[in-house]
């Protein structure tokens, strides 16, 4: 096994980080590893926005509500980004333009092509022993999040990454086992599969050494899937100029 | 700079392989890695689909145009999926779900957790020595594909990934400028920098070694932009339970 995939398969998220900032060099590389990554049809439809100042910082932890917003070595926030495609266009030719620009293909691209930036960077990171922690939870309140960033149309946040150095070295995660997870030419249903899991996770939660408790992965689901979160994200999305039609 | 990151910088896409399957423990491996991803809420809404059946790859070959469908050492498609959340779950407990399952929130999170399982996927197979190259282009048709591969209700194809050993070496393409990518505090405009961007790359197709042209970045996205492509992907969406609320 070579140090890339031994890198990609010690990945855990960490969510504490010792008080030191990053490098402007490391900031640097880390772009520039997030950059390198694919992108749909050359568009590179995102932006990375790095969080320095502390009150932006104290209004982005009111959102997400963890800890590691404002105690990180570096705070980068992921943006869906068409904007700068309208640059210089005509008014007639961004009409022309709006059918791509807002229909539900080109929202998907754009997480997508941001989401391959992001897993560069992460990875870049963990390659140089700083820990990450993704965090979706700036969508809790994704309008709030626009606001502070100050972003214009056609561009919407996706999600955070926390980078710096571990202050924990938390247990790896278990996943999904293979079979419920990669099929040959065809769907194939699993349900199986995941019952096996259930009990394998049911013993994780009650052996590990921090927060032990009852569960399986289906009952966490259940539980999440049955209190609706983040509805607020379709009207935004349509007022940002995403996912209309 | 250690490997790793040499290895993501170093990233061109590949579009032409070698006729070499890949050796099934490679496949099991590339899978490990992409499982390795960081997940929101550990979800893991994605699945993996490899196709080795000739007649499934016809026909995704004919979605998408590119040879590279048909000739490669291994074509996975990852799908967003929530299919799995519902195994077990009572009506009522389903019908609950679906605020969640219907939400625009919970398909960008699939294409999210999907990306990022693919590029872990991607950096895994070229720290082999293994070339890769996304397929946006199987959303050319959708519901095609959604067809041949059998998915069930909250599964829906993402993309695809070919990987294989590179018979070519393509140039490296070049990425905007950090300055036109990375902001710090808050979004900032920055029309000056893809104006100077349009200047090199104008360049860039004016003396590379193949299919030179006269283009800028900017006119090429206003080309892409003004034909509306995917149109119905939104309908298929719908149609598979995602982004209908």
């Amino acid at each position: 096994m070579n140090s890339t995939i031994e890198t990609i398969l010690n990945h855990r998220s960490i969510r504490s980080f010792e008080e030191k900032p990053l490098e402007k060099e490391t900031i640097h590389t880390l772009i520039e590893a997030a950059q390198q990554a694919s992108t749909s049809s050359y568009m590179m439809a995102y932006s990375i926005i790095g969080i320095t100042d502390r009150k932006k910082k104290e209004q982005l932890h009111e959102v997400s509500g963890h800890p590691h917003v404002l105690n990180n070595g570096h705070l980068f926030i992921i943006c869906a980004d068409y904007h700068r495609m309208t640059y210089g266009v005509s008014e007639e030719a961004k009409e022309d333009m709006k059918a791509n620009l807002e229909n539900s293909e080109h929202l998907m691209t754009a997480a997508i092509d941001g989401a391959l930036a992001a897993q560069n960077l992460a990875i870049a990171a963990e390659s140089m022993g700083l820990g990450m922690c993704y965090l979706g939870s700036l969508r809790n309140d994704i309008s709030k999040v626009d606001e502070i960033l100050n972003l214009p149309e056609y561009v919407s946040p996706l999600f955070g990454i926390a980078v710096g150095v571990p202050a924990e070295n938390p247990e790896k995660k278990p996943r999904l086992p293979q079979k419920a997870v990669y099929f040959e030419n065809e769907y194939q249903d699993h349900e199986e599969v995941i019952r096996a899991f259930n009990d394998k996770i049911s013993d994780y939660y009650a052996s590990r050494s921090s927060n032990r408790r009852t569960d399986t992965w289906s009952d966490q689901m259940l539980r999440r899937f049955r209190k609706p979160i983040r509805m607020d994200v379709t009207e935004y999305l349509h007022k940002k100029g995403f996912n209309k039609r």
